[in-house]
């Protein structure tokens, strides 16, 4: 282990500070886990299990839960090199009362029962979050989303769009729209007018962020009514719908002063045969250039703009330090492992202006993962302020700890809850 | 010199893990260099060479070997930074009986007569060998190699098919086919036949995979019998003769289990005015997208995927974690020195199941490159385990050495020798 | 702070190398700053500045510089963080006799005066070149530029010919054209006079190296007298047009025996509402096989290669590895910062011959920026050395400092200095 004090000591300064976690899929009605099964579900064990070897038949709806997990726990020991691994370690180790360190099939039964046990505790929730120093959270909400029967102030929501920008053409999102909003949509008007009631609902349960993923391909425009009314039309050209869906969300943030979360470069479904949310890959073939004009266009707009790789992490350096109106956000999915993080995250710190960075979100589908993901973070913002600024003379301890509190606090305050 | 007592002691195990190197240019038939001349012959050294103002006259066949050995070391004090150099002392001292640090013009008389007296010993291969700690190697074979005069249990035949994608329609081709299969191709169903008249002498002489180069551009599909036949008349489309060959190759990998190993994203003489192996370059703007038809289609196929730049590491990172059938290969050419094998094996022990890494090949063509390149690579596996596993309290001493083993040796043995 | 011997050995050796600094944009009828709005002028203030909320206003020419500098010195708390602030701060050290190390708004009046007093003295250029260690300073002309004036041995010419290549369409830049060289230009063969005289002028006065810098999508070829005819015609083919001008000035760069500095990659007015000379960016979707026609065409021609991205940087890495003429140059730009400056690095020394890498340059519009950029380059030097080149026993102490003395002095006097 590291003997190393400097890095030490900022950790556990870095450790103190209370967290927002700007970004995870937390369902509010279900935010902890209940088994082990919710666990060892997320998609990055299963889809390495399965790279590794295992076949999707465990993860079938009828097969009980201790066996999915026993299966599951059984591949275990391919991928326990990975940053993945650790952190079901950690977990395992913080939550659940385990004491070894390398988790394996042999531990599963256990395993289950203790979090059988441990999760049915009536304050799980509020345990995971104050062992994780996690005080808000963020939601990813579909847009039809009612928002009612949770806490709107620790599960802040946030408008998911992906649905709206690349199948509003299917019929089911389009009635879901109908139902959510009253407003058949049929044109660029009535697009418009749906768009305004979803965002006078978000904006008034609390919402706090706008947020879409977004293909390689992408690249958003302006685009004039009379092309936004035939790419309405049954048989309308898809590119041209989204990016005329695309251009209304960032007027209504605009208007309604939320921050959009741009997720670009994912593509969607590249492996079919891959398991649940184990399907998407990226093409590294993309520029932030392709959002100049929307960049250009929408000065108001706080921009949070995660990238899938260091190639396009060194663009969004260069962009978020010209443009007033983009920010870092966090280390997305691919690029969250720490050689990626460690690389990026120096680029940052040296070259943005630190009130323009989100230091990380968890990204995480249960309040487990929180702890384990903040803390890898944590960990590597700790040794980049301890090796690249206290030691080359740049900053002292005390400005180091202040940096960290900037991009892993402030910044996230001052940005979505100052700005609606 | 490093006095890392972790970092040194992980180098001494992982040192004594015996070897099978996976992919060499290696003549079976003179597996040794048998002077200087061999040694400095590498491409690595003329191409630096003439890099750094060395013309291509002492390069000509008919200049005394001598002499040649004599201009190159001129010009090592121009190229005595880079790695390849450092290759080059490592191999002077541990099998030349060289004792300085500086090998230059003074030194070339001196080597070469040592090279000559060493070389010339009838053991000299073995002593290679058991130096480097290497067991077994790989060969690159044209697909019309007989495959007799060697022992193929130490000089493993591969399949490598370049020729066939990119150049059936040369006659010079055409006829080495022919002449190899006794089959005529003329169509889609009589290439079919030679290739797996191809495949049978193969496996049946021991061949443990096929392998192919790629240029940025290629872009694998499956092609229709129509499109094949006419592809393959004189004048036909050349690049759905390249995508119909080489899908042909899969289906063959496929019925004779062997994995196919993808060096992708080589130019191919953009320099031609260079020396000989030293004209070919590359263009970072592909992305391994282009092989999701592919790696979806064929699931039992297992894909070595070789890259050249750091970029298109991070995307075989993500297609390796997310696609069963996906293995990161080695550290391949323009990516084969410290700085990128470094980051570029941080992210793959980060984020890959350990089960799917093939941690290095040499690409040598003499013996004597095994030990200073797998040396190379061992040193920064010890380095990366030390720093990043071991130190991070990730995985104990014990576990680091394992997982050198397992992506050094133990995968190597299952993913070739375990499918055929 | 660091405590390391050996590499603070290294820096110590390193800084008493007496530079020569390759590119530059220094006036050199007012080589130094005059006042602190002359240093917080430089456009990485004043675009960090912007980008972390100031707005333009306080930048108009009729704003009295001391208020101009307060202004950009009550947002330093915001980008206090980056390279370039702690540029800032060794120059306030250095040369104002600032003692703090948190530079901010409380001390602008102070730091105004100071700069006011001191720099008024008559030895203030001397000093600065002195304290820097700068022996000789390259400019960037415009073409028309009568080079008259100054010490042309101290502040060395070099045509700059951005504005032929892409804008020799523009009236203003035709005439230009016309008075410097008496020629109109009207077709190939024209232009081609014009040219001559340029370089003639150039030549004469000293200048030693020719420079451009290039969009993403720019491919240099070879163009026909009669296409170049037609492309200089009103109304003509701006591709073709610059195409053809570049093509011609390789020409004369070979026949005048000047170097080709190519800076390429970068995207122009991205973001227009940026403050002046912060409104580029880049695109990483570019290769420098672009390029691999102009440098088989032009033999004879060093090309002094700068490059935007880490992408890039390993493309440049590799071709300069092969092509003869083809020479790894600087740390430009977006890519001058510690977190990318040490990974490229890293790369050329390890692949690139010693004798074709120019370390470093330092860009600068004011010579008191030359100290700080270049100590942050010779930082990363010496610690690259130590950790990369020394500690891991490639090279001793001697050999390291003789390797950045060919990097940052003896390539610059051969490539430069020699050539012409």
């Amino acid at each position: 282990m590291s003997s190393d004090t400097l890095r030490d000591g900022l950790l556990a300064e870095i450790q103190s500070i209370p967290l927002i976690d700007p970004h995870t899929h937390i369902d509010p009605h279900r935010p902890a886990a209940r088994s082990l099964d919710d666990i060892l579900g997320y998609h990055y064990y299963t889809e390495l299990a399965h790279s590794a070897g295992m076949t999707r038949a465990p993860l079938a709806a009828d097969v009980p839960p201790r066996e999915r997990a026993k299966a599951l726990m059984a591949h275990l020991d391919r991928i326990d090199n990975t940053a993945q691994y650790s952190w079901l370690v950690e977990i395992a180790r913080t939550f659940l009362g385990y004491r070894g360190d390398r988790l394996g099939a042999r531990d599963a039964d256990w395993l289950f029962d203790q979090a059988e046990r441990l999760m049915s505790q009536p304050d799980w929730e509020e345990q995971v979050l104050r062992k994780s120093n996690i005080e808000q959270v963020f939601l990813t909400n579909d847009f039809d989303d009612p928002l009612t029967g949770f806490d709107t102030n620790r599960y802040v929501p946030c408008l998911r769009t992906d649905d709206l920008v690349f199948k509003l053409d299917q019929p089911a999102v389009h009635q879901r729209l109908a139902k959510a909003t009253g407003v058949e949509v049929g044109d660029a008007m009535s697009l418009r007018r749906a768009m305004t009631a979803l965002f006078e609902h978000f904006t008034r349960k609390g919402a706090k962020a706008c947020a879409i993923s977004l293909p390689p391909s992408f690249s958003p425009g302006r685009v004039s009514v009379d092309e936004m009314n035939r790419a309405l039309r049954p048989g309308g050209d898809a590119t041209m719908r989204a990016r005329g869906v695309f251009w209304d969300l960032a007027e209504h943030c605009r208007q309604f002063r939320l921050p959009f979360d741009l997720m670009v470069g994912v593509n969607r479904q590249v492996y079919p045969g891959g398991v649940y949310q184990g399907q998407d890959l990226y093409d590294g073939r993309m520029s932030l250039i392709q959002y100049a004009e929307l960049f250009n266009s929408f000065a108001e707009v706080p921009f949070c703009v995660s990238v899938l790789s260091s190639g396009l992490n060194q663009e969004l350096v260069s962009y978020s330090w010209i443009f007033p109106n983009v920010i870092t956000s966090g280390h997305w999915w691919y690029s969250n492992i720490p050689a990626y993080i460690e690389a990026d995250l120096k680029a940052r710190l040296q070259a943005v202006p630190k009130t323009k960075q989100i230091g990380y979100y968890s990204d995480m589908y249960k309040l487990e993962f929180g702890l384990p993901k903040f803390n890898m973070y944590r960990r590597l913002l700790a040794k980049v302020l301890a090796d690249d600024f206290v030691r080359t003379g740049a900053i002292n301890e005390a400005g180091a700890v202040a940096l960290a509190r900037q991009v892993l606090r402030t910044n996230v305050e001052r940005i979505f809850f100052a700005a609606a």
